[in-house]
Formats: structure tokens, C-alpha cells, sequence
């Protein structure tokens, strides 16, 4: 049970006409936050204003506006934000420092904060916890996501059932104008809120941070994770307590849920692409080639044509790092072994590799060969991979995102 | 006049039936020649062999082929340019160190080397230097180029008429597989190798460097530059010299107009973009910006339908580094200003800008702001800029990358 979060969702009209496109959350008490954000040097006020607060670890309430990101905006951008925060700290008697404030739509494009703030009042009084106000919550940040993405989780911490959800908004860039990913995580475990960014920010890199759309990052960009403390479960002490092992597999499960959720629903895409790098020569290099394949325009056309290209990864793995050795490189695409000393295998057999390429989900896992002893002749244990995911490219993204703003 | 060049093309067979597809430039003496290469991981035997032979700075014979790039390819692979340059070393009498070679087409797939081989002696025999043997050669080097990419420009050293051609192919990835760009330049002048060197570098910097079609890297691009010292005019002592200064500017602008070729020739582009970012805090930064939004797809969307989405520039800037300040940056589109002071200017006219944006050719200038003394309080001199070009995003990028290999 969720006993102190409340939910509200009404239509505020900056953009949007016939659907919800505001969302307040609200605490009955303070409950523990932690906080990812974008680093973009042009990040909008409402991340730079969570940025400023989220070392409290301290939330009664969350406040998301889609249609509109107030990015961009100048001086009377950063007054709607303290507009906003101020007007829900005086609704429900709290400082400003514990309301946290997403926004998503159009960049460089002010609007009248009286359209949020005068349905702060309406909002906290009608709040209230239902599965379904979690389903109002998550549609209400949407902008042109074709799909509500929500991820519920249960799991548990000694003997005390624990529940978790999550829901996000799409990373795919958007017409009319760039996108966002705002994801929000919920669970009424008792974490302190220390603890809870260093689970987030674990989390953060195996999921959100290892997916890709089209390589562009946003100026609004959010990961907020809250722990309602309504459960009196055995206490956890630190990130690496035996008793948390359950919770943090949940949630990081959750995390990488919600990323693929993302990257499934990218604009115009028609697959998911998981991609490994292994025995990469360190961690920086295997997340450099892992970009470099999960982002190339002709690897994903390839890929929605269920091409078998395998030549385009090449290219793009020897684009990644100049240092590596193609002799060692080892590229699979699903289970089908493609090249190894630096060329094809003699046996290959395209045909089936383009068949496995229809798939819905298509699996490429690049073997770099770091974990070759040179001393000792022998295969090392090696630990530099990484897993990222991607989707495939077609014509409809250009056609989305060549739509003149109207 | 060139004395010492001669050219031969041929239908060679590798992929193409019905056009020629090998070029064989040959010097009858020694002449300089100067080289840079993709830095790729995967780059081609050809390749490795050119890098290995150009400390020389001697040439003899050039043989390029396209319909199959000899990459990724194995010993076969390296036994195919060791055989082709030896035939070619053999056939005119000179040292295989002497001969370069270029490959452009599909990777991964060998081909008979008795294709190129077998034509060598012919190719020897019937070579000759013409207007129309230099239109041959610069058509025999495309793949899926839609256009032959030749210039031709005069300059004086000295007093002496001094001639240059260059000809290119395409960075462009293609159909059935990725391309390459392949350049040459050639120049009656008589200059020390090194020097040449020195000068195609510095060339590179400002041209074949800063183009972006969609942001990949060939295993095969390669620059080359030969000076066939046909005249004898005021001896070159150094890149300096003021004997130089009029050679040089052809040399650079004969660069710059190649590579503004290979972009406008980019798979789907209907327009040029030239983008310049001046007073950065450092070269590289001015490079990570410009990158950032030239080889963004959400900006190269946009400019397709001449959408003056300003928001997305401002993104891409943001993205590239995370310190510069947002209140410094200028955009212009054209000789539009569109932000200021961290927010879009007041008297913004949205329908110029994209009548602005329905040229071929748009430029857009980031002006970065740090030219700003803080301790003088007054604008400082600031040469930290760079200039490049890219084309915009359609759908027929798309689709030309799409095609399954047939």
C-alpha cells in the first residue's frame, strides 16, 4: 500500500485541448527523492531549480506540464518555475525546496504560469491514490508517444511486501518540437534518500543512460525516484545489505523496463535492437562502440530492411576506437557468428541471418577480444562490457520530425 | 600543362557491367605525393599500404576501384593489394612502394585480383592525359554518387601558371553497402613532398574534415595530393612562403569546393548547410558544437522543410558541452538573429526565417560569447571558430539505405 501519495492529473490547456497535460503528485509527508538529470549546458529552470534541491533528498510534492518545456526562456522562464513551486508550497504548507518540477513540449516559448497555478487548489483538493489516477498520471505527461508506458513491480525487503511502479515519456524527438524523457519511479519502501540516489544512479547506468532514439539529448531531461517510507520493514543500511538484494534487482528491472519502453515507442521505429559489447579493453571503450552502432543511421536503415549489413557494424566499431584489433573482433547477430581474424567466417549463411532479422527484437553482440593474456597465452576473465538499446530507422522518423511546426 | 601524367580506365568487372570502374593514373617519374586517411580501426589493406608508402612521398602509379572496398577482408584481402601493386610495379618498372591504391564498395567480400591485374598491361599501354581522360577517371571512382565531382583551377607561383584538378567521390553511405570518400588532387607545381604534406593537412582542417553526410566513417577515405613538378618556377622553401601564398589559397579552395561537393552530392540532401561557429572558448570546442548540430537529425529534419526550429539548435549546443553559458550564445539563421541574453529575442519574425530556409544553400553562424574579457569588461580578439557543411535529412535517405543488397 501506497498510505502518503496522491495523485491529481487535470487538463491546464498550455497546449493540449482534450486530455490532461498536468500532473501533481503530492506527499502527506516529507519522503526521501533522488534525481537524475540531463547535464546539457541549456537545461531548462525547472531541471535546474531540481538540481538545486535534490541534495535534501526531501519531496512533498512533484508537478509535470507536458506541451510545453520551458527551456530556453530567459529570466521569465526561471520566475514561472518559482511562480509554480511557490504557489503549491503555500497550497499544502511546505517549502519550496521539497516540490520538485518537470516540463516537456516547446523550447524557447513562454506561457502564462496562472494556467498551472490556477488549478493548484482544485488539484491538491481532489487528489487522492487509485491504480487508476497511476494510469491518468502516466498518459498526462505524454507528448506524441504513441503509448501510455507504465511498469508496476512488486518485491520484497526481510519479510515485508514492498511495492514499486514507474512511468516515463518518450526520448524519441517530437514534432512540433524536440521531446523529452521523463521518468518517474515510485515505491513505499522506508530508503533513505542518500541510499536511494546511489541506487538510482546504478540504475541510471544500465538503463536510461545505454539507450538511444537518434543520439540527441534533451534540455529537460529527468530521472526522479521517490520512497514513500510507508512501510516498517527491517531497516536498510547501505546499498550493499543482503536484505536489500530483492528491492534493488526490482528496481533496476523497473529501469530497464521503462528505457526499452522508450526506445520500443522511438518515432518511427519498428524494432528493438539489444546490443552487447564484450571484453571490451575498458568500460569507456565499450560504451564508445556500443554509441557508435546503436547510433548509426545506416546500421538501423540496414536493420529495418532486415539487411544483414554486417559490414556497416564494422565500420562503426572501428570508427568507436582506433586502437582496436579487427582480427579479434567477434560480431554475432543473434546467434549467428559472422566474423572472426578479421573476416568473415567461410561458412556464413546470410539468408539466415536476414530471416532472424525480422524479428520484433534483434540481439548484435560485438566480442572486442580484451580477454586474451598476452603473457600468459591464456583468456582472462574480463569485465568491460555493456548493454545498450537501440531501435531501427525508417522513413516515417524524417517524416515526423520534418513536419513544419503549425 | 601536365607532361608527366597519364590516365587509363577500364571496365574491370568487379560489380559494375556496363561503366568503367578501375582508373589507373601513371607518372613517368617520380612525383610527389601526399596523404591522409581515415584513422578507422577497420580501415582496408589499400589503405594501410598508402599510409605505409607516404613517408616516402614518392609516387609512381595510382589504381583505384570501386564496386568492392577490399575491407575487412583477411590475408586474402591484404594478398589482393600485394599482387595488384606488384603487377603495376613490374608493368612500368619501379618499386611497389611507389604504387597507391584505393578501394570503394561493399566490405567483407573478396574479389579476383586477376580482374585488375589482367588490365594492367592495357591500361599501361593506352594511358594518355587529356580534359576528357580526367572526366573519365573522376567518373570511373563512382559508386552510387549521382554526380561527377571535378573542379579545375589556375593559380601563378612566381610568374609561372601553375594548374590544379581534383576529383571525388562520395562520403554518402550507400546501397548495396557503405562508401567512401575518395579524393585526388593533382598539380603541375613543383613542390617538396613534405611540404605538400604540410600543405594538404592544413587543407583537410578546413574541408574534408568539417563535412557531415550523416556522421559515419569510411574504412576506406582517402585524400591524396600529387604535385608532378612539370614547372620550373620559383623554388618553395616552405608553407610560408610568399611565392606560396597564391597556390596555397587555390589549393584550399579547390579542397573546400570538393568537399562541399560530396555533401550536396549526400544520400537525400536537397540542401547545403554551412554552418559556422565563432568565438568558442577553445578550436575543439568550436568543433564539438558544430558537429553536434550538423550531424543532428532532428536539425537536418528540420532544415528539409525549411522549419526555422531554432529550439533543436539550441539543444544540440547544449548537448556538445554542458559549460558553456546559455545566456552568451547567439544564433543566427541567415542574417537573422534569433537569441540573446538565454531566450529568443523579442521581435522574432518566425515567417522570414523560413522563407530564409527555403534556399539551397542556408547558413547558420553560433556565436559562443567568449570573446568577453571579465576582467577588462571588453570583447577580446577570438580566432577559436571553425566552419563546416552539411546537407539536410529526407526520407530518401532512408529508403537508399533501406534497399536490401540485391
Amino acid at each position: 500500500m501506497f498510505k502518503s501519495l496522491k495523485i491529481a492529473t487535470i487538463n491546464c490547456k498550455i497546449k493540449y485541448k482534450n486530455r490532461d497535460d498536468l500532473l501533481l503528485v503530492i506527499f502527506d509527508k516529507d519522503v526521501a527523492v533522488a534525481g537524475v538529470f540531463t547535464d546539457s549546458a541549456t537545461r531548462a529552470p525547472s531541471v535546474i531549480h531540481c538540481q538545486k534541491n535534490i541534495v535534501n533528498h526531501l519531496a512533498r510534492a512533484l508537478i509535470v506540464n507536458a506541451g510545453n518545456a520551458n527551456a530556453f526562456t530567459g529570466i521569465k522562464g526561471r520566475k514561472i518555475v518559482s511562480n509554480v513551486v511557490k504557489k503549491i508550497a503555500e497550497t499544502i504548507d511546505c517549502d519550496v525546496n521539497k516540490i520538485f518540477m518537470s516540463s516537456t513540449g516547446v523550447i524557447g516559448e513562454l506561457f502564462d504560469d496562472k494556467l498551472i497555478t490556477d488549478n493548484i487548489p482544485k488539484m491538491v483538493n481532489d487528489a487522492q491514490f487509485s491504480p487508476i489516477m497511476i494510469e491518468k498520471a502516466a498518459k498526462s505527461i505524454m507528448t506524441t508517444d504513441t503509448k501510455m508506458k507504465l511498469i508496476f513491480k512488486k518485491c520484497k525487503i526481510g519479510n515485508s511486501e514492498i511495492e514499486l511502479f514507474g512511468f516515463i515519456k518518450g526520448s524519441g524527438m517530437i514534432s512540433p518540437n524536440m521531446a523529452t524523457m521523463l521518468g518517474y519511479i515510485f515505491t513505499n519502501a522506508t530508503i533513505d534518500g542518500s541510499i536511494l540516489q546511489e541506487l538510482l544512479n546504478q540504475a541510471t547506468n544500465i538503463s536510461f543512460n545505454n539507450i538511444s532514439v537518434d543520439g540527441d539529448k534533451s534540455t529537460n531531461d529527468t530521472i526522479l525516484a521517490f520512497a514513500t517510507n510507508d512501510i516498517d520493514h527491517l531497516k536498510i543500511n547501505n546499498i550493499n545489505d543482503d536484505a536489500f538484494m530483492d528491492f534493488k534487482e526490482a528496481f533496476f528491472d523497473l529501469a530497464i523496463a521503462m528505457a526499452k519502453m522508450v526506445v520500443i515507442d522511438g518515432e518511427g521505429a519498428t524494432k528493438l535492437i539489444e546490443l552487447d559489447v564484450v571484453n571490451a579493453k575498458n568500460k569507456k571503450q565499450a560504451k564508445n562502440v556500443a554509441m557508435s552502432v546503436i547510433n548509426s543511421p545506416l546500421i538501423k536503415s540496414a536493420i529495418a530492411a532486415a539487411d544483414p549489413n554486417w559490414g556497416r557494424i564494422i565500420m562503426a566499431i572501428g570508427k568507436a576506437d582506433n586502437k582496436i584489433n579487427p582480427n579479434k573482433i567477434k560480431l554475432k547477430i543473434g546467434d549467428f557468428l559472422i566474423t572472426e581474424n578479421g573476416t568473415r567466417i567461410s561458412d556464413y549463411n546470410e539468408q539466415l541471418v536476414h530471416h532472424y532479422l525480422k524479428n520484433q527484437e534483434v540481439r548484435i553482440n560485438i566480442d572486442l577480444g580484451y580477454n586474451f593474456n598476452k603473457y600468459t597465452n591464456k583468456i582472462a576473465k574480463n569485465d568491460n562490457k555493456i548493454r545498450v538499446w537501440g531501435c531501427d530507422l525508417n522513413e516515417s522518423y524524417v517524416t515526423i520530425n520534418k513536419d513544419y511546426r503549425s
